[in-house]
């Protein structure tokens, strides 16, 4: 911290992204990326687009709005796209929390939660998990928060149902309640309908996961246009043409093309219930995740331990130093052969670790 | 605004960027974008980049910043890459402006910085031009107040030397000093090598202009590490991924054509200079401009008429309404037919306006 930085940001601890390491060759299931590869229209899409870089992009994305209204079953008015996920996450605690209005959310959550509470100085109330790692939806009926809600929750995978997420939304009729749908289509269920029926609702997505546009940055904002509106008020306010020119296009190809990307996303899907089993019978507790990734434990190994081992044979996982979920890892559903590797790097150092142990002894 | 909407914006009047019409063929002079296309170099990076879209950018954006601090003769530690240079504004306002530390910009200036002051609840103080519309640079010394200065200044496009930034810099050794030096790379001169000198200065800098890349989203901020450092703070707590593979994979290339940019910017400033002179000759006022547009007035036509009839001949200029500039308008320098074009229109126009003034008389 500089001399220079306001007051207000004397605390700030940033959002710790997974690691993309650029100097050596992993085996990535750190950070939910799909193993799949952009469509050829996505390719030929963001290629035309890069030939009119010098003029600016659409600062309100209207082709892009249209092309997610269309997916989506909601009007172009209902939707924000931004910048990446996060971009509209940032947008939502700034528009519908201040000091008045906290923000609730579960306590084992999605890490930049707080991390955005803490910068915005929004009063936090984590709520913790059931025993189960499951979301209570009792917990946040009524409330007088905004409610963020990831559904399927992260690291855990494991989601609410349509009419728990309704009952969080109508039981707050004087508050925003976000559900954070980054990991949704891999087999959750959506509550973007619900949308057209409440205007306390915003659902975000992200093209990170599902669509193979990590790299690309790309999320929707979905609501009422009345929230539509307060928030694209705060972007025109910070970074009016926050989408890139290629990323709309891109994005726009995406949408056209979004039967390949949801038949990847059941593919994901199979070889999460694949890789679910064959870890349970090394031994390793699972939770029911409808995510693109697997939160696992072994009562044999530490989590910290099993994240540095498997570290060492070229397999990035993603390992959380917080108290409550250190004995756990979060594995990204890769391709089928990533998981293979993975299943035999974490029997050996399963093997390993019992012949330590009892060398030991 | 909805009902949910935190009542600090309740006033938020978002800033309103140059119109970007989709549906009929403009010759467009009003958003400053560079009339020549990006390098075979940006395209084929670009491409490349789509490739591996299936993965998250590099957060920390290390080859674009090695790269840029290679071009800018600094460290890379004293660069950070943002979604366009409306980011780093954003994000200087943020980390280095607060309730106790106003912000200070000359009146006539980008029309971002109050909108940005007004979001983020920060006391302005708007400081009034000379009458000839030059920033006295004794205004700012000592001032007590975040200083941001366009340098050039926009809509003006009139530059402070560098004696004179470096005066405002030394002059206030408790405050950040961000000079904005979108415009800087045709014609005036630049302030980065003072950030090695002193820890109090901000240069930021776009590649929407000077490097044909304004649908990529791509600017910097460049300065002593700690002032980087601060703004890197805020950006991972609010868009840790905020530039997007290809951008900054197209940035790379850029850097790499840096002479093509340069001499792409060297022909804009020529073609600068022919038609102020052309447009003189018609009766114009024209400010000395050292960016890639000029701002004139002609004392036979209001601004808001002449915007409206070359608007009604496909050619798109940009007006402002506030008072003090209302007259003019903002004509950016495209290519040499392009200003032809535009001449032959404001000739036409002047011709009318006499005849139409005459028969009303």
């Amino acid at each position: 911290m500089s001399n220079f930085q306001s007051s207000r940001f004397a605390g700030l601890t940033a959002y710790v992204p997974g690691e993309q390491p650029r100097d050596r060759r992993y085996i990535k299931l750190n950070t939910n990326e799909s193993p799949y590869p952009p469509s050829e229209g996505v390719l030929k899409a963001a290629a035309e687009a890069a030939r009119s870089l010098n003029l600016y992009c659409d600062p309100t994305a209207l082709r892009l709005r249209r092309a997610a209204a269309e997916v989506y079953g909601v009007t172009e008015d209902m939707v924000l796209p931004v910048n990446g996920s996060d971009e509209i996450l940032n947008l939502a605690f700034m528009a519908f929390c201040d000091r008045g209005t906290p923000v609730a959310y579960p306590e084992t959550s999605y890490g930049f939660y707080p991390v955005l509470a803490d910068l915005h100085g929004i009063i936090k109330r984590e709520i913790p998990l059931k025993s189960d790692f499951s979301v209570d939806f009792h917990d946040y009926l009524g409330i007088n928060c905004t409610v963020v809600i990831a559904n399927p929750n992260a690291p855990t995978g494991m989601a609410l149902g349509p009419d728990s997420v309704e009952r969080i939304v109508e039981a707050n009729p004087g508050n925003v309640v976000v559900i954070d749908e980054a990991y949704v289509d891999f087999g959750a269920e959506s509550a973007v309908s619900l949308t057209k029926k409440y205007e306390n609702l915003l659902v975000t997505r992200t093209f990170s996961k599902s669509h193979s546009l990590a790299g690309a940055r790309l999320g929707f904002g979905i609501g009422d246009k009345g929230l539509i509106a307060d928030l694209a008020a705060i972007k025109d306010s910070t970074n009016p043409y926050n989408v890139n020119a290629m990323t709309q296009m891109a994005g726009i190809a995406a949408f056209e093309d979004n039967g390949y990307y949801m038949e990847n996303c059941r593919r994901v899907a199979r070889t999460r219930e694949d890789t679910a089993e064959r870890l349970r019978e090394l031994g390793f507790e699972v939770t029911p995740s409808k995510a693109n990734f697997l939160f696992v434990r072994h009562p044999e190994i530490s989590g910290g331990e099993l994240y540095e081992k498997l570290r060492e044979k070229n397999i990035l996982v993603r390992h959380f130093s917080k108290k409550s979920i250190a004995d756990y890892n979060r594995i990204t559903v890769g391709a089928p052969d990533e998981m293979e590797a993975l299943i035999t790097a974490a029997g050996e150092i399963l093997a390993g670790a019992g012949g330590k142990s009892d060398a030991k002894e």
